[in-house]
């Protein structure tokens, strides 16, 4: 497994890889990986030839006071994860090998972006999408793939793909959950252990939301009401809970199948998301 | 000579090519093509195998009092002009093969894009990256070929290429010039007669203000000033004249070699722009 900081290397290196008749597979990640990015990995491996993960701590999505600099970093047991796996590179760029000095260009997808996380966190989304549309120039993958935990992030990207006719299939994993149900996050570490007991709440919420949807109830702000109250039992304070179409993101009133719940919810000052598809 | 409306169809042609070990050489136009944009095709055929020409009227770039249903159209002479040079494939797709209903992504290059034509033109050059980013998606070219008559959009699609981490050289070619010095333009068919005579004062006024920068005048403001009166005697109202540093497009108060002067002037309706560099 090569490990790799710098474009023009890995652009040659992959360039040869393509050049031979491989197709590429692509993982972008801030690295601090676990279970969830794993799962993402052997998609990427079961779906390509070559696989190339990234790790950047990408400084554009992160917002003036939110925890761009106390962001888990751990590179050496990251690699001996994505060894174990097989992945053929780990593109690891500084800083300043994406942003040099100067830089000055960034790609927006208007209307899903200001939205739900996109509200909460502004800008967040712009620096994803530019990250993203970079790393998709420098490694040009044939697919990548995304976790769906971040639903917005994927609903955001596969649309960026399709309207700068970007030939890269963006494909989607799966939630992977700990035991209790939490969903795999490389934040999770911030929980204190009340915390971290209490945010079970989450997906205990929203699968009671989707139990109930299928028993037949299809009031949203009911069932919004509801999961307000069970996590706010457990000392979550609530940033967002709404229901909304897969799609365009925008808010549903009818609760049905193929309706998306998703939430924001903040354990001290960690925010978990998680979504379900009810 | 093909002439393609499909983003499929064309991507699959030119991937062909590629394939066979081609380069890839792109003019992108608005159509109604000239001798300025014949002179790029020129540069393209010389620097690459394959030359791909596009003509797309882009409506993100025109704002909403601007000129984009009476731009000027005329496919049949613009495809027997580009016959004639040699070129392989016209691409010509509708607008809502660029833009379909619901398209969301637009991409940017903050500062470059706010100064200068920019500031007269607010969400041009947002326009103009974004069609540009799409057509380099589609067509892939090795090289692509712009006018240094729009020395903004140069500057600004450079800019953009670098930072996105683009394989594609960007190349400009010099204006090519009506006798008079009336830098060529799809838009000069707009003027009356006489705006069309007195429209030559623009490139003797650039041309004045290099000499005398060149004789050891260093004063903008007193080169601006005089430009200034020469053009207006002639009925020219000054959009904007400014001294600037060809790469940051930052104004420049002393002028020596090297700085560009810009300038954009309305004779009746029409906005024309010319620059130099001293």
């Amino acid at each position: 497994m090569m490990i790799i900081k710098r474009i023009k290397q890995v652009k040659k290196i992959i360039g040869l890889k393509r050049r031979q008749g491989k197709t590429i597979g692509f993982v972008p990640t801030m690295g601090s990986l676990h279970e969830g990015h794993v799962s993402l990995v052997r998609i990427a491996k079961k779906k390509s030839d070559f696989v190339v993960v990234s790790i950047f701590v990408n400084p554009t999505q992160f917002g003036p006071s939110e925890d761009f600099k106390r962001y888990p970093r751990d590179l050496k047991r990251d690699c001996r994860l994505l060894k174990k796996e097989g992945v053929d590179v780990v593109f690891f760029p500084p800083v300043k090998e994406i942003y040099p000095s100067g830089y000055k260009t960034y790609v927006e997808v208007t209307s899903l972006s200001n939205v739900l996380c996109g509200a909460s966190r502004p800008g967040h989304f712009r620096g994803v999408t530019t990250v993203v549309l970079k790393l998709f120039n420098i490694i040009k993958p044939d697919i990548a793939v995304f976790g769906i935990k971040d639903f917005q992030q994927c609903a955001i990207l596969k649309k960026m793909a399709k309207d700068l006719d970007l030939d890269i299939k963006i494909l989607t994993g799966p939630t992977v959950r700990e035991k209790d149900g939490l969903a795999m996050s490389s934040r999770n570490i911030y929980l204190s252990k009340t915390h971290r007991q209490n945010a079970a709440v989450l997906s205990q919420a929203l699968r009671w939301a989707k139990k109930a949807v299928q028993a037949g109830v299809h009031d949203a702000d009911g069932i919004i009401k509801k999961m307000t109250a069970m996590i706010q039992k457990k000392q979550g304070k609530i940033d967002y809970i709404e229901t909304v179409d897969q799609d365009s993101l925008a808010r549903v009133k009818k609760l049905q199948s193929n309706v998306l719940i998703v939430l924001a919810v903040y354990f001290g000052k960690t925010r978990l998301i998680d979504n379900i598809v009810v």
